[in-house]
């Protein structure tokens, strides 16, 4: 008998489509592109000669562990320096068994989904919203209402409006308060307040996710949701994939012992644990050196990056388009004339060898074609000025 | 309002239950315990200077790399070694499309059930199976179907039974056809034959799980599935963690690149991809080591202390008590009196310092409680005389 495997596939199987942003990273690996598409931190950035000495530090005084099985929820001296490092300075007081360590936040994304949604549950996002989290949640078939943004982040009373209605069937509300992916915007200290405050009304879980927060260029950062949660209903993802490097795939997620426990077996039966090696490296790394210092390094060189492509933008870009004026992190988002079609934008662009990622796919539920994220940490000086310049010449075009 | 987190649940997550091996590795670690109840690998045996001059290698030669984003599928170069190394001498012969790094093999037993499995669908499982592979299953809400074990593996005509009732509605086949977890039991050439041949009669899918056959002590290794496989219907599940280290979580699924695009897909979602440094670190070490010397070297001291188990099972343990007499790998399976429970043993044997893993888990369905799986690779030698002796007179209780 011939096979067909599409016949066997699973729903959610079937539903996958690959990610817009992972095929292009593909294509951004050609050097003569100017890639403005990817959100990879500068690796050029990276503290080689500090962590190959963490390296070596954990393979001669520790190798037994960090190359055997460890404990699902991650070793107890990382969690420790997340806790310690990473989440009391945010004002996160948390014990041992509110945290877990995971592969990356994107693991943790995939597993709030799994752990929460059955098929036709409702998932609230901001539109638009992070194109990874919606790809891991769209695996369990929800259904996700998207709230409105503005300047000052999600729109309350629009969030209102929709807990009023469908308050009981909203598993998550799903947020990127600092400097969102992919708009660049951060939600305010007010509308924070009043964002638990209706969590707390309409018992709704809030999934925080952080990966941005400390890139802040400006001004402080604004207080984590977690550190406001008198309910312990929020669920805060953090990485040190931006702040430190995401080729060692180390996340960890902050909630209810209660939820945390449900994680931990979901992690029992989806990998078993994250990588002894890493963990045990990472967890080194932070001991013996200050990522303070590291994070102070990086902000100024995609402060400046950041500035040359505002610069750029108002010098080069038609007249009539708006984008963020974004205060930290690693995107800015472009808003073109309503008839525009980023897509076809995208195309022309690549033809002046400069790339972008598309808006269309941050709307969960589409329809909305005339956005653009723009990327402005992993590319030099020059070529950032360079690529905005073409870019500027591809948009005239539709303004003349 | 107050919250209730067990009410937001999926229904998989409800349906979740820690591991009982997971759960027994915590108390392996208490030192005063001889433990045969986990499935480690010795970590005495790691190769740990080679494995610095691994990492110091790919920290200073391609640490940008390392510590970057890659992409989702794994680095070509690991999988190049992967196939060179691992399954050309298998006999297996494909090309990069076929192949996808995962983290450890427990991911790609996860992503098989949520690749295939609607809730309701049908895996059939050796019975007893991996209690690992059944959770990440269960996950997806099958329904498992048994097939009974001879000391020649899975009956095949017991399979055909059900095949002949039920082909149309099962996703798939999973089976470890060398040294199976938990039984020790291997599946014969002319099984294989068969199984391969009702594989294509019924359009079935076989998930063969491969982390035991390089660890053959008396007999050459019986040919993989996967290279006896003319319509590419078996999926191949490979890992390090038996013949290098389990700390860096690097496994691999070898299967047909229509079924290797949808596991890209869904690793997209749920994790993006697995570590750059492991599998760069990896890469490097096959690359200037022979794995096979290393091979033989744990297979070695895995041999003997299998020796010595079987000799202290044959002087200790009372008459009439059946196990197998396992030609590698790491585990082997006793079977007492119908009416005794190994749970209640193991609570007697750990007043003795002495554990092992109930066998009730490795059954689908459950049901049966007279068995339990012993390891003896990651205990010394006198330890395992010690341990079965205590055991033996724990058993010698029932068997008077």
């Amino acid at each position: 008998m011939e096979n067909n495997f599409e016949l066997k596939f699973s729903e959610s199987a079937k539903g996958m489509k690959a990610s817009e942003i992972r095929e292009l990273l593909k294509l951004t690996a050609m050097p003569e592109i100017i890639s403005f598409a990817g959100g990879l931190p500068a690796s050029e950035l990276f503290p080689l000669e500090k962590i190959a000495e963490a390296a070596k530090t954990v393979v001669e005084k520790d190798g037994k562990r960090a190359l055997q099985y460890s404990t699902t929820e991650g070793f107890v001296e990382l969690r420790n320096v997340i806790m310690e490092q990473r989440l009391k300075p945010m004002g996160i007081n948390v014990g041992l068994e509110s945290v877990i360590i995971t592969s990356g936040s994107q693991q943790a994304l995939d597993y709030c989904a799994r752990v929460f949604v059955n098929k036709g549950d409702i998932i609230i996002t901001e539109s638009p919203s992070y194109l990874g989290a919606l790809n891991a949640f769209k695996a369990s078939s929800p259904e996700i209402i998207e709230i409105e943004m503005d300047d000052d982040g999600m729109r309350m009373d629009k969030l209102e409006e929709v807990l009023e209605k469908e308050g009981k069937n909203v598993k998550f509300l799903y947020t990127i308060p600092d400097f969102q992916n992919p708009s660049g915007v951060t939600m305010t200290s007010e509308r924070r307040k009043k964002l638990i405050e209706l969590a707390n009304k309409y018992d709704i879980i809030i999934v925080e996710d952080c990966p941005y927060k400390e890139l802040n260029f400006d001004e402080a950062p604004l207080p984590a949701l977690k550190s406001m949660d008198p309910e312990d209903r929020v669920i805060h993802l953090g990485t040190f994939s931006k702040t430190f490097c995401p080729g060692l795939r180390i996340g960890w997620i902050v909630a209810n012992p209660t939820i945390i426990n449900k994680f931990v077996m979901l992690k029992q039966g989806s990998d078993l644990q994250s990588s002894s090696f890493d963990q045990l490296l990472t967890a080194r790394f932070m001991e013996n050196n200050d990522l303070e210092d590291h994070i102070a390094k990086i902000k100024e060189v995609y402060r400046k990056r950041r500035d040359i492509m505002f610069n750029a933008i108002d010098k080069y870009f038609p007249e009539g388009i708006k984008y963020t004026k974004c205060t930290g992190g690693l995107f800015t988002w472009v808003e073109v004339k309503p008839e525009m079609k980023s897509k076809e934008i995208l195309e022309k662009a690549l033809e002046k060898k400069v790339a972008f990622v598309p808006g269309d796919s941050f709307f969960p539920n589409g329809g909305k074609t005339n956005y653009f994220r723009m990327n402005y940490s992993c590319m030099p000086e020059e070529k950032i000025e360079e690529g905005i310049k073409a870019l500027g010449e591809v948009l005239k075009e539709y303004y003349k």
